[in-house]
């Protein structure tokens, strides 16, 4: 079964700083129209950074969209100077927490919101960190804290709701399932 | 510290049927401005269905702003109908797979993209399926194919990208902890 919409019509509604909106006119499968609202977004990155005692590590920001402080993981927008998405990675990691990795490995990518949005994440696990003397400025109009948790620590922020999007959640289940591995694996 | 962003000022640019957007002047807490984008989304609900063979359903649909066929668990907005989100839940199940299921439970609720949006997903795990014989009808601009697949069916079409969003990959990792911790306690 052919699901494709095609387009009839778009309009550019806004032109963003950060996102794109568009109203699309499109032609369902069974021949009727609709209407689709759709954001565009550059894509994103997210870190699972670990710290050399087995730590990881969180960012408190204030979102505006949910008009309160919460707990994430690293995360910012590639930008057009990134080859690639762990170009990002890496440069986030530095700008947010101060700290280089060793290794960085994928995890996994996600969209955060196919119905309306085509941001994806591409969340990233990285070790070895080593904090820079000099590293490279935040964003002048972020502003963050650092906090380094255990996994016990992290989880009870999680059941709390201290941390509650998407993207930390993803990396706080990769982790206890990591952790679950290597458990049974010691045994 | 105090990290609120203070409202100076609020345009409404866009006003749609599913998602509103809003520009922000804000106050940082350094005493400088800065511009938010904000989509307000009324909330959504997911499902991790399970079949009594344990299989889970997802539901392949073409998302626009994708422009590509995906396959994703049940899922949908909460309504001005519902008293609580678990009543999307239900709805959205009847809907979009034709099931009712005997028990519902809340497994986690997650921002979808605080960076930019308010939208929050509740997820539930839905057991004890029965088939529908006049289920409610699905919303006439979707169309959608129903899959049923084993755990090993349902990650290697993660690991395909053929599953690929947040939802989709949190119900698939709580699956997978799930099947860990009942393997262990069998040992």
């Amino acid at each position: 079964m052919d699901f494709e919409e095609k387009t009839i019509k778009r309009e550019h509604i806004y032109q963003g700083a950060i996102i794109d909106l568009f109203l699309d006119d499109v032609l369902l499968p069974n021949g009727k129209e609709a209407k689709r609202e759709i954001i565009k977004h550059p894509g994103a990155v997210a870190i699972a950074a670990f710290t050399n005692d087995d730590k990881m590590i969180f960012v408190k920001q204030y979102r505006k969209a949910l008009e309160k402080v919460i707990m994430e993981i690293p995360a910012g927008k590639i930008d057009g100077t990134d080859t690639e998405p762990m170009d990002a990675a890496k440069r986030e990691l530095e700008e947010e927490t101060g700290y280089r990795a060793q290794s960085f490995s994928h995890e996994t990518s996600f969209y955060t919101a196919p119905g309306f949005a085509d941001e994806i994440i591409h969340l990233y696990r990285a070790e070895g960190l080593t904090q820079v003397e000099n590293p490279l400025p935040q964003d002048e109009d972020e502003f963050l804290e650092l906090v380094e948790l255990s996994f016990e620590e992290a989880w009870a922020a999680y059941e709390n709701q201290e941390m509650c999007d998407a993207k930390t959640t993803c990396a706080l289940l990769l982790w206890k399932l990591r952790r679950v591995a290597e458990s049974g694996a010691n045994n």
